[in-house]
Parts: structure tokens; sequence; C-alpha cells
């Protein structure tokens, strides 16, 4: 598929300098743009390669300024890294595979229903009781336990397993080999040292518009739900215990870890390898660094760092001086030197 | 199913304060308690919603005092978190699946062995050698390579791998996608600056009644077994390396990781996202705070914390001072200032 | 398979010093070494079982200098571990499967293609335009996506997952439950709060002789390719971000995360739980310890610790300080103490 400028700006809304005409058939890197594809600039960090890009368009934000001249065609937007987003989806969209009908082997049972135009990949496993709403996609290998419930349009990839009674929204995707509603990890001690089993008796609940990467944990509650609200967007690899709820809207980075019946906000971002321990409140908008550890309630709009978890601009304070704390205790040492011979003198 | 307070009191041992015949048709949390549940009370950090909860029976410690009349039925055990975990098993079982029998298709070599009442699911594969004891449940997409061993009532949820050799005791559950017996990490650096892979010739070895969360890893040992000794509860996303041996009673929760050859003791604690760097002796009864990472041997009953992990007060205390450092670099900065004042006047 | 002493130092090229017709029939660890093995000696901290090990045949380093008789035959080598790595080797070999063969049911597209001596286990599904080089192994519930390709002699072992597009070269191992090529994180926030997926039209791009863990993500790129260069060996639970490159015969150990667009030089060692952050460049031959985040630019040949990652060297002189930091903290408050009697004594 070949895109001329002219119609890029036009779904964009965009603002062409350059030829019109020009065509392009795919997106690059511009650190890797080539003559017919067109990339964009967003992150002030690459715009080293503005100058020197071979792409034949480039989305710019409308207001950056160019310190000399270039090669491509641009289109200017009012944010360039959401009009690659939008571009991205014109591409892919033409390449599509929109799978549908059921593949053979396969295990349904007669107890489940199933809504229109859904796809059924072999060795894919439907329990009785399960409901799939229209047009959901299940990959092979995905296993779905009794009364399982998938919403309109969700995809789950190869290799997704839903324990029994899960409940999962429309317009989700759920990446590969995440499994979701395993038992939440609960063990009363006993006298003798070992630990007794407490039955997880709860579900999982996954609202509208998640999406959540691979090999992902979401455990089902002790009692009631684990849920996961509205537009969540979740990354790989993270552990979501049980009786934990996370806000609407909040962006989790992968290998992040949300410890058992904590509660995060609306319109948090945690980044990487991040964690909240067990039965905390996190408020709306907190952003928490990555590796960074929260040990205590945080109140909204808070940006933490570290662990435990500090207002990133004072952690940020602490870890200047950390970095050169040798001198710090040459300094002190020095002092009690001259502290020392003060007083000598002074007894004198 | 519904259950009398009387009922719940005597299975449990309780003494009822209120009406005998109440009826409670499920459990529910303390904060979502509604008419005809049953809640607890055991983390004082939820005492809070006790006074205003709408459920129907609460559990109670018999040593737990009320500061105002509350509405649910008391039942008072001796302890309130073991009592819920009796209780969720009473209502778990009047609904439990227990599935028997196999479905196909399934993979089974006819050189295999299996006890009475095993369940196979749709799409399991069992390979030459593999030994099932009696009860043993393999759900669908389970993966069992040649020889592997697994005990009596032993559950492998959907997805789970079993590689070739490794053994499995009784009462074990193990949730979906985790992989046991994967080749440890061990390659031996050549001098062209490429690495060579060790064999990993051994096998991991779990004894009875241990617990494996969703997607955790246990690998192979290079020589001998990996070990996971009686009674382990392991959660998620954990990585057990070669040649680890977990003593008896251990819990380790999600995310954490244990480097090769390191041997943990028993009755151990680790919390989330915690780590044992390689070659190490942790002691019996040693609990590790989340995110902290052990370097050295520990000796038995310390609690550890930070990284690398210190003993927890020592760390907390110097922790306290790194929250104000900037207030100390002042004090210092301000001594030495003053101290040259001093050091100046007296050498007029 | 029985092997004697002359064999072993034949095939390693070693020196025999004692009963040359000694014969061993298994490898074991130092520490459970028995009559009938062979162990080695490599790791300083293990010399203490050197002296008490009932193996029949140890290995050592040619300069390792005994402090007192043993009883093992000795075998001389130049590496002790290169030289146990080829004796597991030729243990391992000759009880290796060699599968072969088509197993059935599995799904193989008639639109791929596929070289001589593959395996295809039961229930794996190979989509259409997948090519596998020769001797592939494609074990049970395995999803190779459209147009995957897989050079000659790669494994993949039970539930690995590739999503369409992805290339695997020549002998590479993947571990069970690993997914290669889920769509990468990246969305663009919305001004009503929520996020709109950015497509992820890339892939991802592995070369030869890659050794990757178990339950290990590595995701597709935004656009071009996210690439593993030759000989990486990554361990499990790995997060491999859209966009990264890792660089040639780079060692990465369990649960360290690569963020987005990060470029990680050639023989590099990260040892578990580390991390770098997105759009970083890391030099070659970079060493990161455990639990430790690089969010700086790194120049090559440097060690790195902690969090944010210093220099290893200055980390562990702070962290020294850190440790003892009260009493820093009590020397200053005493100088305080002093300095103002000093003051007051020369102000009367």
């Amino acid at each position: 598929m070949q895109l001329s400028a002219e119609t890029i700006a036009g779904y964009l809304n965009g603002t062409i300098e350059g030829d019109a005409s020009t065509l392009v058939s795919a997106p690059a890197r511009i650190e890797q743009g080539k003559p017919g594809t067109l990339c964009f600039l967003a992150n002030p960090k690459y715009e080293k390669y503005l100058y020197t890009t071979k792409a034949s368009i480039i989305l710019l934000n409308r207001d950056f300024e160019l310190k000399s001249k270039i090669t491509p065609v641009i289109i200017r937007v009012d944010n360039a890294y959401e009009g690659i987003a939008s571009v991205l989806t014109l591409f892919e969209s033409a390449k599509s595979e929109n799978k549908k009908g059921r593949e053979y082997p396969s295990t349904v049972s007669w107890k489940s229903k199933r809504g229109k135009n859904c796809y059924i990949g072999s060795y894919a496993y439907i329990s009785k009781g399960v409901r799939l709403g229209n047009n959901v996609k299940i990959y092979p290998h995905v296993y779905l336990g009794d009364n399982v419930e998938i919403g309109d349009n969700t995809i789950l990839f190869s290799g997704v397993k839903v324990y029994k009674g899960c409940i999962i929204g429309a317009n989700c995707i759920v990446h590969s080999n995440s499994v979701i509603g395993a038992d939440g990890f609960g063990f009363a001690p006993q006298a003798n040292g070992e630990y007794k089993k407490i039955p997880q008796t709860g579900n999982v609940v996954i609202e509208d518009n998640v999406e959540i990467g691979a090999c992902t944990t979401i455990d089902r509650s002790t009692m009631g739900s684990t849920i996961i609200r509205y537009g969540v967007k979740m990354d790989n690899l993270i552990q979501i215990a049980h009786n934990v709820e996370i806000g609407k809207n909040t962006v989790i980075a992968a290998q992040t870890g949300i410890a058992g019946s904590s509660k995060v906000g609306e319109n948090c971002v945690f980044a990487g390898q991040a964690g909240v321990i067990g039965h905390l409140n996190v408020g709306n908008r907190v952003t928490l660094a990555s590796k960074s550890g929260v040990s205590k309630d945080v109140p909204d709009d808070k940006a933490m760092l570290g662990f435990p978890a500090m207002e990133a601009s004072k952690y940020k304070r602490s870890f200047a001086i950390f970095r050169n704390l040798p001198e710090l205790r040459n300094d002190v040492y020095d002092l009690m030197k001259k502290v020392a011979e003060i007083e000598k003198k002074n007894d004198e």
C-alpha cells in the first residue's frame, strides 16, 4: 500500500510543507528512515537524526522549530506521537488478518455460547458455561475455564489461560501465555510450621478496553473480585495479586508487581520493575519510577521514587549526597580533627 | 449452600455471640460484607469496617476487644485467619469440580503409567516413562517429558510444562504456564568471547504439599537435583535457578529470584521482588523484605532488608538518615564555616 | 555409559594423576560426589569439599595447588569449568532424544515449508508462510504465526509462542512458554485521559546461537526490528521491550528487563533482576550487578551497581558509609555541640 503526503495530511488534519504528491509505503524509525518511508519526531532525544534522515515524509509537531533545512516532506500535526499512531493503524489495518470461524481440533462445550464472527483456533479449550461476545478471537492453546465471559471484539492470543468464573470485557487484548485467575497467594500459618491453603473463592474482572502483555499474571480474589478497570494498559511479566483493584486508564510497565489487597487509582503511570506492597491505597495520577517500591499510602498526584519510595524530588536530593558520601564522611573526620585541636589549644 | 452460625461455630470449635440460627450463603471481605455473608477480622488495618459492615456473621479472635456494639452475629475462635480458611474450604468443597477421566484428543504414551481416578485434559501430552499417582489432575495443554513422576492428588493446571526426568510429589498444585525443569543457565566463556553451553544433566525434585504459582520457573540442576522441600509455597513469576535448594515450609512471594546453587533454609518468608545471589547459604526462619537482595550468607532467624541486604533494624536506621541527607550535608557545611571562623579568630 | 579416566583425559587433552583405568558413570557436584562419579573444582568457594569428596575422578585446573593428598584420580586441564562442560556434553549426547518426524494431531499449513529431519510435536500450530530449516525441533503446544522463520537445528520447547513475521536463526534454543514478538508497549495518551494503541508493525529478529530461557518475553518493534544478536544467552523471565537491540555474546540473567529502544553492546554481563531504562546506549563489555538499574548511557567496559546505577567501586564506597550513617549523624551532632561550646567560650 502506498500513501501520499496529501492523503496522510488529510487523515491527520495536518499541514504539508513540500511536495504533497510524495508517496510512502511503510513507517520507519527516524534513525533508520529510508526513501519511501514515513518517520516522526516526538522525543527531542532523536532530533539529531532529523537533519540526516533519508525518509520521504516526516511528522512534526506544529510548534517544532527546525534548526536548518531538512530533506523530507514535512507534515505538521498537533501531536506527532498521536499522529504516528494513526498512520501505523492505517498501514496495519491494510494487512490485518481478520481471522474467523472455528479450526479443528478444538474443544467447545455445547454448554457454552458465542456471538457472531468469532475465531476459535485449534487446540483451544472452551469449558461449559463460557460466554463469548461477537468478533471474539480465541487463538490456539487458549484455555477458558467454566463460566468465563469474554466481551465483544476481545482477542486472546495463543496460550492465554483464564480460570473459571473470570470476566473479561469488550475490546480487550491479552497477549500470549498470560494467566488470568490463578489462585491468590493465601496461606494460614499452622502451629507446626506448615501452611494451610486458604481457598480463593473469588474471580478476576477485567473491564473494557484493557490491554495485557505476555506472561502477566492476575490472581483471583479470596472473596469478591480482583478488578482491572476500564482502559488499563499492562505490559509483560506483571504480577497483580488477589483482591487488588487497578483504577481506570492506569498504565503499568513490565515486571511491576502489586501485592495483595492494594488499590491503585486512576491515570497512574508505573514504570518497569516497580512495586506496591499489600493493603495500600495509591491515589490518582501517581507516577512511580522504575524499580521503586511503595510501602505507604500515596496521596493523589505524587511522583514517587526509590525503595522505600519517597517523593521523587526529595529522593533525588538525598541520592545526590549519597553519591558523594565518602566526601561528606571525610569532611566530618576533618572537622573532628580540627575541633579536637581547637579544644586542645583552648585547654592549654 | 447455606450454613448457620451454629454449624460454623461447631466446625471451628468457636463460641457464638448472638442468634445461633443466623444463615450465610457466601464469604465476603469485611469492607464488602452484605446481609447473608460471613466476614472475618484478622488484620487490625480493617477494624474500621467492623462497626459498619452489613455482614450477617463475623469471625473474631477470642481476645479481640470490641470498642462498641456491632450488628453481625459474632463467632469467636482462637485464630480468625485460620478460621476463615476453614470456612472457605467448606464453601469451596461444595462447588468443587472433581474432574476425572480422559478427554480427547490427548497424548498418553503407552509406556506411561497412571493410578486411579486421574483426569487427563484435552491436548495434554504425556511422554513415555511418565508415572502418575492416584487422583492426579492434568489440565489441558500440560506437557510432561520422558520419565516425569507426579504424586497422588497433585494438580497441574493448564499450560504447565515439566521437562524430562523431573519429580513432583503428592498433594502439590502447580498453576498455569509454570515451567519445571528447563535448562539451568550455565555457559562457559570461550577465548573468542562466545559462550559454550554446559549441559544441564540433572532434574528438579519437588516434595509433597508444595504449591507453585503461575508463570514460575524452576530450572533443572547441572548435576544432581534442584530441590523444593515439603510444604514450600511459591507465588507467581518466581525464578529458581539450577542447583538451588529451598527448605521445608518456606514461603516465597511473587517475582522473587534465587540464583544458582544457593540454599535457603526452612520456614523462611521472602516478600515480593526479593532476591538471593548465587552460591549462598540462607538460614532457617529468615525473613527478607520486598525488593531486598541478599548478597552474603545469612544466619538463622535474621530479618533482612535492602540491597545489599542488611539486618532490617539497622537498614531502617540508616535509611531514616538517608531521607534527610541534605540536612546532614548542610549541618556539616555550617560546621565547616564555623570552625574556619574559630580557627581564623584563634590565629589572630 | 561408563568412561575411563584415560578416555576423558584424552578427550579433554588433560593429564592424569592416578589410575588411568578408573571408571565413572555420571557427573556430580563436588559436595555430592560418590564413588563412580566425576566432579570438578572451579569456584574456590567449594575447595573445602575437595579433601572429603568420594568422587572417583576430579577435574582440576593445571595450576591448582593441592593443600594435601586427595582420594579421587585427578585430571588436570587448562580450564576445569570448560572441561566439565565438555564431559557433560559427552554424557548427555549418549542419552539424547533426537526426536524426528511429525506427531498427530498437529497443524501445519500447506503454505509452510520445512527442511529435513524436523520434529513437529502434537498440538503444534504452524501457520502459513512459515519456513523451518533442517533438524528443527518444534515441541508440543508451540505456536508459530504467519511467515515466521526458524533456522537449522533450532529447538523450540513446549509452549513457546512466536508471533507473525518473527525470525529466529540457526542453532538457537528457546525454552518453554517464552513469547517472541508480542506487541510492544506503546500507547499515545489522549486528551480525555485514555490511551490509544500504537500498532506495533515491526518484528523480532534473533540471530544464530542464541539461547532464551523459560517465560521470557521479547516484544516486536513498533517499526523495524527488535534485534538479539549472535550468541546472546538469556535466562528466564526476562523482558526485552520493543525496538531494543542486544549485542553479540551478551549474557543476561533472570528477571532482568531492558526498556524500549535501548541498545546494549557486545559481551556485556547483566546479573539477575537488573534493568535498563528506555532510549539508552549501553556500551560493550559492561557488567551490571544484580538488582541494579541503569538510568544513563554507559560507556564501554564499565562495571555498574545500584539504582540509579553508579560505577560499582564508587557505589560500594558510598554504601559502606550508608551502613553506618547513624554513626556519621552522631559524629555531626557531637561536633555541633562541641563547636557551640567553643563559640560560647570564645564569646565569654
